[in-house]
This record gives C-alpha cells, structure tokens and sequence, in this order.
C-alpha cells in the first residue's frame, strides 16, 4: 500500500491515536500561537476542561469558545475578557513557575490526571523550549501530558515505550538523560543521543514503533506523513 | 531612566548590537517561517551574500530579495525558481545533514566565518530544535554564529563571555554541558541548569552582563525590553 492510500485509509481516530495516546480530561491553552490544525481544535472542542493560561483565554475567546478556567497572575488577560470572566479567573501570583505550570498544578489539585497542552509554543522561542522541556516536569509528577502543536505532538516517555504510529509519520526523538537507547520500527535506529539534532527526522516504518532506553527522553511525531 | 526612555534612546544600531556581537558576512535563510521583524529583515539587506537552504529560496524571492546561492538537495525549491536560478544552485544530495547545515559547510569552504542565520524557525518544532541545537556544532566548527528569530536572538556561548544588552531586555541561558555557571548583570543568578525551563526569564539589568562558566552555552536575548 503507498503511504498516500494509508494516510486516506487512516480515520482522522486512528491518526489522532497515533500522536495522543490517552484521552485528555482537560486542555490546557497557553499563551503562544493559538492553535489552526483541526487536529488539536478537535481535542481542544471535545474535551470537558479547558483552562487558558492568562492571556491564551483571549486568542480562545476570539475563536468562538469559553474557559472552563483562567489561570495565571492576570497581568496579560484583556480588561473585556477579565470583567466578562471574573467568575472563573483562578489568579495566583507567585512568580516561581509560568502560567503553564501554575494550570497544571491546578489541574492537578483538582485531581486531573490526563492533559493535552495547545497554544505552548510558536511567539518567543526562549518559551516556546522552556514549555517544552517542563512537560518531563509533569511526568515526574506523575500526570499523563501530550503537547499538540500545528504540526505533531510532544510527549515525555521514559524508559521502554510502545509508540502508535504509521508509515511515514516523522518522529524525533529528544534524549533528557537516557541511557542505551534504542528503537524498533523506526527508519534509522536511534542511539545515545549528545545533541537534539541527532534525534531528528526519523520515520515510522509500520503501524507501530518501540523505544527502549533507561530515563527520559521526548517522543515528537507529525500529523502528516512525508509527502 | 525608565525603561520605555531607554528604549527610545538607544538606537537601531545600538539594539542591534545587543542581540548580535559581530557583522555578518552572510546570512543564511532557512525553510522555515521567513523573518518578518525589521531587525533580521535589515540584517539580511546588509548581508553581501544571501544562501538559501532549498525552499527558503522561495520565500527570499517572494518578500521581492535575491539569493546569492541555493544549497540543498533541489527537493522543495519551486519549480519556477529551480529554472530563474539554476547557475546559482549548488546541489548536494547527501542525507547525512540538513540542508541548514549545508548551507553552513558551503560558506565554510569559502573562508566565511561570521554568518546570521533567519528562516530557521517556525513550522515543524523538531526542526526548529534540532536548528538551534546545530548553533554550538558551528561554534564548534570555529565559525562565529547567530540566529535571529522574530522575537530575539540565540547565540552560543562557551566559557566566560560578555553579552551587550539593555534594562529590561529578556534573557534565556540554555546550558549544554557548562558548570560553574555564574552571572553578572542579570536579575537573578544563573546556576548548574538542569533542564531548558530552569534558565528561562532572566532579564539585563543594565547595558551589559557576564557569564562565567566551564563548557558551552546558548543564551538568547530579546529585541524589545519587557514591557
């Protein structure tokens, strides 16, 4: 089968379970680039909890939807949107985390487990790393979290994984501090990656992939096949 | 002063100074989002010579500039411009680098040693990290590298160096593998960061700082102060 039958073969489920591995109890929307790809509209559309990080509840308001909450210190909320929503801003001030971090934790102190992050990156990119590196943050908590961007989705994994996938899809593999990496269905097999590059533009051969390794390491896989 | 008064005060060429420590003899476009600050955009109408990685090329041409070379493997360039410009395409197909990188090897070979690179960000984030993290491969290599983003700029950095900057402009300090490391001029003291998000958000105090450290280091500025 060419990979362009498999692509139309695949329903827009099984491709959504090829980046998301569970369903997502809340979405969490930063304050970055609001999301255009209908794949993380369609998580954020059918989940039963969104919280916007402070100004994120603005680009959210502005595409036709509601916060469930809003939290962060308010300092970059619209004056419209923070009279509109007084009754669900969530406003905590300390300035040791971001508001990423500050609506995990609540989340988490509502005893929300499984979460998709959209709106965390694009704008600066000092954030958009910092937000990225924090999702192992949230594992070590012992949350289930996927970041959903306009191209693929971020996910913390640790030691021996199994990956959902499909042919062609383009994975990237990021190591945090693993050790004896290695991989099973993927195009190039993944080694003790030193630097982010090394790990980038490999290819899921099959339906699935398995990463083996001891610690931590970011799974990064496209919506979309290589054309 | 207030930091809005400095801001008028100090003047493009002073900023500029402040995100980019050396005069670009070529600036490299990537394939991702085409820069539309006037800060990259001004650095790559003062640049000499403009190489293009593949499909940037077809940014270039359509914000109405010209590349002085094309490098990469011919496979995202408009068909359009493989024809305008195929006396100044330098193809090479090997699968071991990206086209960034080939864009960078070429200059080398030609004795060029300062280069800015634009476009290398935005679209797909696992290219936007693997481009980043290549900037202490370059440094390696003995070139003098900058990337420069709408937002700030990205510099390695290795052992102890000065930075210019100005009150209130944002700084992000990525450790690769330094220790040791400490800060002069930026709001709070820089330590052995483990992880991306630990050295986000820092902020220059006056209009220089210093780093010290043993091993390399990404540190990354923004243009405008924090509000």
């Amino acid at each position: 089968m060419e990979h362009n039958e498999y692509k139309m073969y695949l329903s827009k489920e099984e491709r959504m379970r090829a980046v998301l591995p569970f369903v997502p109890e809340a979405v969490v929307v930063g304050n970055g680039d609001f999301p255009s790809h209908p794949f993380p509209l369609a998580v954020l559309d059918a989940s039963p909890c969104v919280v916007c990080c402070d100004g994120g509840a603005d680009a959210l308001v502005d595409s036709g939807r509601i916060p469930s909450w809003i939290v962060g210190d308010g300092d970059s909320l619209s004056a419209t949107n923070r009279v509109r929503f007084h009754d669900r801003i969530h406003r905590i001030s300390e300035q040791e985390t971001n508001d990423q971090t500050k609506a995990i934790t609540f989340l988490a102190a509502k005893g929300i487990r499984r979460m998709v992050l959209v709106g965390a990156t694009g704008k600066r990119e000092d954030h958009t790393l910092g937000n990225i590196s924090l999702l192992m943050e949230y594992q070590q908590m012992g949350l289930e979290v996927a970041m959903l961007t306009d191209y693929g989705s971020f996910v913390p994994a640790a030691d021996t994984e199994k990956f959902a996938g499909f042919p062609r899809q383009q994975v990237s593999v990021f190591n945090v501090d693993a050790v004896q990496l290695r991989s099973e269905g993927l195009r190039y097999p993944l080694y003790d990656f030193q630097s982010w590059w090394q790990g980038t533009l490999n290819e899921v051969i099959d339906s699935e992939f398995c990463i083996s390794a001891k610690g931590r390491y970011l799974v990064y896989r496209t919506y979309e096949p290589k054309a």
